[in-house]
């Protein structure tokens, strides 16, 4: 998900345009222009860093000077200094806002993912956790990317990039094989097929109609593995096993030890808590902006 | 905070385009074209409605006719049914997790707001809870909404609508009173100007300089009480006091009790548990489809 | 009204967009590429400068160097010099209308706010004169920083900062005691309630029902005094009163003399007077352009 | 100048967005949703109406009924109804002032323009009244349709659709002849060719190199019919002459009268005098509205 | 690639006013508004129709009346009627251009696929052709959509879909091997991952390494039958080939007969010959129009 | 056709955004971020150079470093080197083929044009080749840029710059001589008239009542030179006639030699045969990168 950071930026710009509506009238109001402070972005409790490469874009792109004190990923402590952004006071103070609700949110759903994974890790488990696409509209990309940052997989970053065959596809085309069929038949060479099933026989029916991916849809742990051996057992074993639907961090272990290869987990996104980042101006030194009252 | 419905529907078109990428691939190779059907949108949980506005608005743009059961700000029950939606089966399919993102959302929000003001009821305390602008960057119109569909006070909509001074405003200006004047001297007639203050005293200053509401820092709820008392005997009963930094679902009837005016909860937008809702399309009766193989 | 300068450039260079088309045929035929010139703008009638900062960036933005001589608020004279642009021929050329436009119109409204308020200040009046939302479609921005500039109040920056109730709204909801209270029951208790009447009456009704600011509509000279007694017997001597509604240079000053808080005036954006403003290029010294004969 | 009617409203719904930012407070706060009223658009002021069509597609792209009453060009008395508009309350009063805006800008354009052709027509002399690119950023099109509906000249749409050599060209390239015959050798033959002179023999020679137009700048009245004899005499009657620079409507008929072709005056959408025009909501019939209450 | 009507109707919009610019100036001139006239959309060779689907969403959500006379993937024959569209004179000669250019452009490209298609299948060859990214930039959707009609596969959509490792990933990389194992420890369960290699020995390894894809670059269609036999024998006979890099329709067969999977070229969009094609008016029957002379 | 680099940068990166969807999954897969690498832009067939400056500026405001070796115009020869470009190494692979694109496509359409001239100079002939508005939709101002490279005429920009009066709107209209009458009293002094003919009469007509141009739309080459030699004789010698409609580069030097002035053919731009170019990216010196894994 590499994206060129002029592109970035613009994303971004358009994120903190919708904040600002006509402008800040509190900053316009009480600062001075052209007035340089320094301020230190603050983690208020224990996580995983994420957004870090964002909210330095954005900061940098409006001109102001940051300086990353960790990096997306790094696990950081409560009162930590995260980054040190310089520059414009006014234009730290409209920003402030956008580029800690990126933070928090990103640094939020890193956190959790390697909590869950750090999780599975002490279990000896090697199943991944992935997000879905149960994020806010226009999120997307930025929670995608803390799913990674967080040790996570994206899952599909959108419509176009896999086909993943779910129950409202089946209650019209009727059964897993013939959609399968269907979609190997008229989707490009390029796309993995992944299909849901909800019931032991009909992963076996996937697998065999040429499915990459099966999603064992609220299956139990038990059915999973169940599942799981079946298809091992008629030589499915390199058809990829995903457990999805109301997985929680209270029993996704259970689902890594019935051998599944994929847990994916809606929550990660879109019941995220996020992590409590600041931004604290410092006392500028010199106090020459009374000079300029109004 | 009325939007009229035309331009919504393409504030909420822009959502879906996101998702969308270079189209649906899976509705595309499994689907039928023009194979009309019919959907349910169903509650997995209790709680309460929200969005369901912008879910009619966002599934009637695109041609489909959508028949909503319940309005938003009903009270709704795990398995009720909120919307039917009829139409092209490849339309549903695309626009499902767009439209259930917002749904599940802003329904989280709207509960969770609707919870912390019965218990406020129950204990006859008059606070409003209020939300702040910690919402993932391109959604503060919606969670917005959500909080006033909950009952909860939208508070700032962005930027440009109130004089808000903060602790980083404070800290380049030096002091409450000096802020406060500056903004009543540089700011529209047209705006209140609330300042933050962490100590009783600056509660009174503020009052003093002509603040319209205090908002008080990290105060323990006596000091709250305090600020209250102070200002009621100065002779600023009319002041608003705002209760806010780190309140929670366990602190917040504290601050109630204490005679603030307005609590303040980061936690509803920037920590929003889901609402889990889902979409479910019925068996199309015609079987004509099965004429359209490829 | 803080926007940060490259949220702003990416406005102003839509601006200029709109004017390019599929560009600049003239620049392109007669003039080289990467010729550096020098160019001065300059006032053909004495004013008020305002959009100097807007043409600095809009500039600054496509590359070419700017040096202000004069600040946005600065009085001008006839064949002063208001800044000094230097770049690529092209460049400049196409930019000049655009530019130009801006500083015109934006130094007209600044001229034109400043007289008003100086005829107020010789008689030692202190109401404020305010603008309106009467600007052209798309300008609303720049309308009310001119006016900023000039020393009026912006008044409401559009329709999401303000509860104003106006004769429309009263057409509908009846009378002005149950919109105002209407308005204090349904709205944050961020925004400020104005309410528009047509009778002393209803001035304090209003006042009494809660209303920050009434608006006198079309109201005599004398009527807007009666009103201000009336209020200020009552008790509600902090009610800000609007005077509104065809309000012209020639009767401002009557209303100024009634003691009303506010002046608002709809022809200080909607029929504004352009500031005659020019761009000279210098003739280039070097001639090695004409080597680059086509 | 033709845009198909879908295109144009997408370009009005954006002026509208930009004037409700998050969205209409005050009719959310005391106006009850899906309430029909009617409502009428009055003049308040003699004058040629323009600007019905846009209004007319703006409020039925928002699902409002129209009825125009009248159509552009005509001619309008003060009281007049301009047109009916009926539905949803909400979005007629979120709408109104953008509505507004356009047709008391457009209208007082073609009031403007129409004058002083009928003063050209008394006089029975047939120069062209054209506008110039003059125009607050964003409004071109708008403010030359409106030029047009009173009966004048567009000139330029903007830099793409005419070679036009100005005097910071001339600068540039030296002098007009070399101007002119490098805009012959290097533009596209679709395209006309005019220059600005600043002295009776440049017009002469810039029609020998081939201009199609040639713009008089800042010639005295004299001077102009000098210009037209001497051309007339060197066989280049066909070239059109514009007289521009600083004309008025106090000047402009002794240009007619020097028989200059075409009259241009930035004055017409640079210093515009907005036509007073209003929106009337009338009080609802049915009241089952005072149902709602909230 | 399934986009919901009314997305794409924006998209093709879009188009449009990039051709309008300030507006059509000729059928403002020439043609009476508010005209209903019809039309036809007709073929001056023979092909494949594609592009009808784009076309009619594009007439009809200009308010125009279409009926396509052809379905997307008909053959058509030189002056066969494609459709007929009906409706306001002005808005169908604006939009004919922007119109004929998707339809000729997609008709081009879905001839070419299916008459190469055609070839490979009379010798019995069952390799896909597919289409590259090589479109001209904002068209990819278009263009994929055509070869898809034509009988193609569309390949990547963007760069988000699939992992696909080039010459040039491999020259920093430094070798296959090690670039498909980061690719597989990298990137989401969910893509593909194919490798580019330019010698046999080199498709085995990228085999080996888990590819699901294996381009093979440039190679010689004896060699492609080398690869494919390795790969078969070596037990990688799921792993898809595809043959890449100047291939042209004089020597595709060899390729498909070299036993490759996919037979990728990039002239299938990038040099696309046009399907001629036109749009004719009728004479409009009613006179009525004569009535409105200008 | 002029457009400020900072405006053409935007434009350019939209395109770039297009291709990029969620995200280049490749370049984050499998190279190591803040990577600097040299790469050379390399054509594989000889041509003229065009895109070069829309591939500087796309590459420079991505902050790639960018050393053109030849200009747009030059002519190129296989194995020439075009650019370098060097910087982060993600970042060039990301763009690559969007600036291939580019690249390809404009300097195909150059190359096309220049041989068409060459062949035109070799004759003697004088007429110039036009490109007309067959773009693919978005790549207007693109290939207009590259016919003018080649030495072409662009003609129209789109729809707002010019007259152009085509069958279809004398299909409604009735017959030429109304149809120029009612464009010149109704357009604008700033725009050419041209018409499309049928018959020779009809080309006298149409210079008669006043056109600037006359396309000669599918005449024989005999039948163009009578037009031409009527008009000369009846004194129209300067209009201009336009040969039109189904020219190949089999026919086009027939209507040369009938004195035509212009040719226009559509291929130029919608049957490009794009110019082979390539991009290749150096084995980077530092093995530094290892040490990256992941």
């Amino acid at each position: 998900m590499f994206i060129p950071r002029r592109i970035r930026e613009e994303k971004l710009r358009r994120m903190l345009a919708d904040d600002l509506g006509q402008g800040d009238v509190t900053a316009d109001a009480v600062i001075p222009p052209n007035l340089n402070v320094n301020a230190i972005v603050l983690a208020k409790a224990d996580g995983i860093a994420a957004g870090i490469e964002e909210a330095t874009i954005l900061a940098e792109s409006l001109a102001l000077k940051v300086k990353a004190e960790v990096a997306d990923g790094d696990r950081i402590k409560n009162k930590q200094v995260l980054m040190e952004v310089s520059g414009d006071a006014q234009t730290i103070l409209s920003v402030e806002r956008t580029l800690l609700n990126l933070l928090s949110r990103m640094s939020g759903i890193a956190t959790t993912t390697r909590a869950l994974l750090e999780r599975l890790e002490k279990r000896g488990a090697k199943a991944k956790i992935a997000a879905t696409r149960k994020s806010p509209p226009g999120m997307l990309y930025f929670d995608k990317r803390a799913v990674i940052i967080g040790g996570g997989d994206p899952h599909r970053l959108h419509l176009d990039d896999m086909i993943l065959i779910k129950d409202n596809h089946l209650s019209i085309v009727g059964n897993v094989e013939v959609a399968v069929k269907k979609a190997k038949a008229r989707s490009s060479f390029t796309k993995k097929i992944e299909v849901e099933v909800t019931t032991v026989e009909d992963a076996l029916k996937a697998a065999q109609a040429g499915a990459d991916v099966v999603m064992l849809d609220n299956f139990a742990p038990k059915q999973a593995r169940d599942a799981h051996e079946m298809l091992r057992k008629a030589g499915f074993g390199s058809v990829l096993l995903e457990a999805s639907g109301g997985i929680t961090d209270k029993t996704f272990l259970e689902y890594a030890a019935a051998q599944v290869d994929i847990i994916s987990m809606g929550e990660l996104t879109n019941s995220v808590k996020a992590l409590d980042i600041s931004l604290e101006i410092s006392k500028p030194k010199t106090e020459k902006r009374f000079n300029r009252e109004s």
